[in-house]
């Protein structure tokens, strides 16, 4: 039986109600010599891609733990909740996609259990509408503090796990195509491509990309730094996690360029 | 004496200064074996029934602790500081109201006390305007440390403590009424009607209700969850603190029906 | 070797991306015996000035710790990441004057480094545009651990570093002159102006101001609490910081008057 140090935890539940910190009373009180790290509670309500984005590339940062996710829609709905093992770690959420990147970042799923076992779910019987609090957080604790995967209830097959696609993109000759997967705080837009497909296009720090969408057709510097263009200038760079963004030095690009989540495109080396 | 484990922390203090932190550090430095549970700071300035219903729907779930809470427009004026035993906790804060929701909720007032004994307070003397970092939350640390109840200050009888008014219900024939008592996050309105009242007026899981307030009047499926209604319905439930509520599955009820907090709402069973 | 129970943690990354989480893991992987406070994550973006003021009333109140501040619009570039033992605390961050005002706050640099030592930054190298992730925490968390000053670089003359300019004020006859230091979440609004300052021209807690900025003359009263004023009247007193502050009795100050960090402001007192 495995013992963890620490859960994460990652929510549409916002900052303003007292959700998060009675899924965090109900963990105390299971295990309390468990810490919390707070992923983030403020995914867009109900915005699934969102949260598996976020979970996925925090998680590769975070010591082995229960992760928790909760971002669900369909809390209450036939859609199951699930604990899910893969690397070092336990993943526990609903089956709806937002667990899946997060599980592939950490080598992909290798066992997985629907959570049937209500005696792992907070007593009195669970609020149909406020699972966090009464299974998954539970479910999570009591897994934290030692219990076996196969204690949280009966197995499922990894193969039937719900999994979000992965994004789109697409290498042809010496243009690589993807979309927008993120905006950050700052205004940064992600992009779909790696870092390593900009290198296979030809794209080199120091050089110069074509960036193609919509209406838009520009040339940005691709640098290593946003310092490296003037105040308020636009440059394209690797970002923290792999993957070609485009930011504005000082400045929000996400705004100036009005480009959302699930914009496409497309990037070309300019020699 | 009894020692605890955790302190819980309610403010109107925002999260964008060093407020929270500040008496975060100052519990620290007397209690530094202490957890502190962080229920929200982003209760809207000064409005202690809001706070008072969030902490009240929170502390249910949290275990034993002294929970401390500020939302204290008077601060500095003769009102007095408390601390309250109920149930397993103390409840630490301003005499204005805020506490009395979650103190009934653990089983209403045993003792209470003034926070008059300054050895207590953090040195140098306090701040007229920062209450929570000079008296309320020191003083809890040391109560959290062992100190007794009667070492934070004057007894003082429970029935004088400040309480906020039991907010209004009353069911008169198959009607319940009642009003608006918050809005979560999602936009969920929750009415003080309790899942018992909705069970008296005749109101089923899988019928519907009849929802009368201002200029509306509303027929809408009483279930179990969102997901049992087409998205963008509105559903009304029993929410995950007993009581009934209005959603709009994948929406925003208040948005939609703009029934702020207080509004006049009834409920009727149509059978 | 100075081991820390503490870490304090200041940042303008915001609260719905998982960079503060993911900086918080990396801290947990080296140093998991240790507790992180978070001051706060809402500096606005690249606003030095303002992580620098709340740092600096904020760390007085937390225990001995290493302070970990991040507020980088130059990341990457030649700016140096700095650690600067002050106190009986280690400050950790970007050499571009954030950490000056809470370093003089605990009585000046006595020793600093420029953080060259790769050993302690986290694999792989360090992303450009993430230094929080993979420089300043991980170094924070080795110094912590007690990993030596002299560990984390090279040795730098303290009277090298980059400070900010020491906010003006000036007193002249019965005047003092300064601007607005900040503005908080109530929109308090927090002058230059120390409260001996006041004394010194003259300022008694009862007595009344004039306050001169721009178009605005006004006579204010000067007192202990906002609630010394009727609700809706302003007032002028010693904020918890020792500053003179503007209020608004259960209002917003910073909207009624539109007054903004630098705005010059001038008090005189009223015999």
């Amino acid at each position: 039986m495995t013992h963890f140090r620490y859960l994460s935890f990652l929510t549409d539940y916002g900052l303003e109600d007292g959700f998060v910190a009675a899924c965090h009373g109900v963990a105390a009180g299971i295990a309390p010599q468990i810490a919390i790290i707070d992923v983030t509670h403020l995914i867009p309500p109900g915005d699934i891609r969102r949260g598996a984005v976020v979970l996925a590339q925090t998680v590769p940062f975070l010591p082995p733990a229960v992760h928790v996710a909760v971002v669900d829609p369909g809390v209450g709905t036939s859609r199951r909740g699930i604990a899910v093992a893969a690397g070092a770690s336990v993943f526990v959420g609903p089956d709806n996609g937002l667990l899946s990147w997060a599980v592939a970042a950490c080598g992909g799923a290798v066992r997985a259990v629907s959570l049937t076992n209500r005696a792992l779910w907070r007593e009195p019987v669970a609020a149909a509408t406020f699972h966090g609090r009464d299974i998954f957080m539970p479910v999570a604790a009591h897994l934290a503090a030692g219990a076996g995967l196969e204690a949280a209830g009966q197995p499922v097959e990894v193969a039937d796990l719900v999994t979000l696609p992965v994004p789109e993109r697409t290498i042809r000759d010496s243009v690589a195509e993807g979309e927008v997967l993120t905006v950050d705080r700052f205004g940064n837009i992600q992009l779909t491509i790696t870092a390593a497909d900009a290198a296979e296009i030809g794209v080199k720090p120091g050089g110069t990309v074509r960036i193609a969408s919509g209406r838009h057709r520009l040339a940005i510097p691709y640098r290593d730094m946003f310092g490296a263009v003037a105040a308020g200038d636009l440059v394209a760079y690797t970002d923290s996690a792999g993957l070609v963004s485009i930011a504005v030095n000082g400045g929000n690009a996400a705004q100036r360029l009005a480009l959302p989540p699930g914009a496409v495109v497309s990037v070309t080396a300019i020699r």
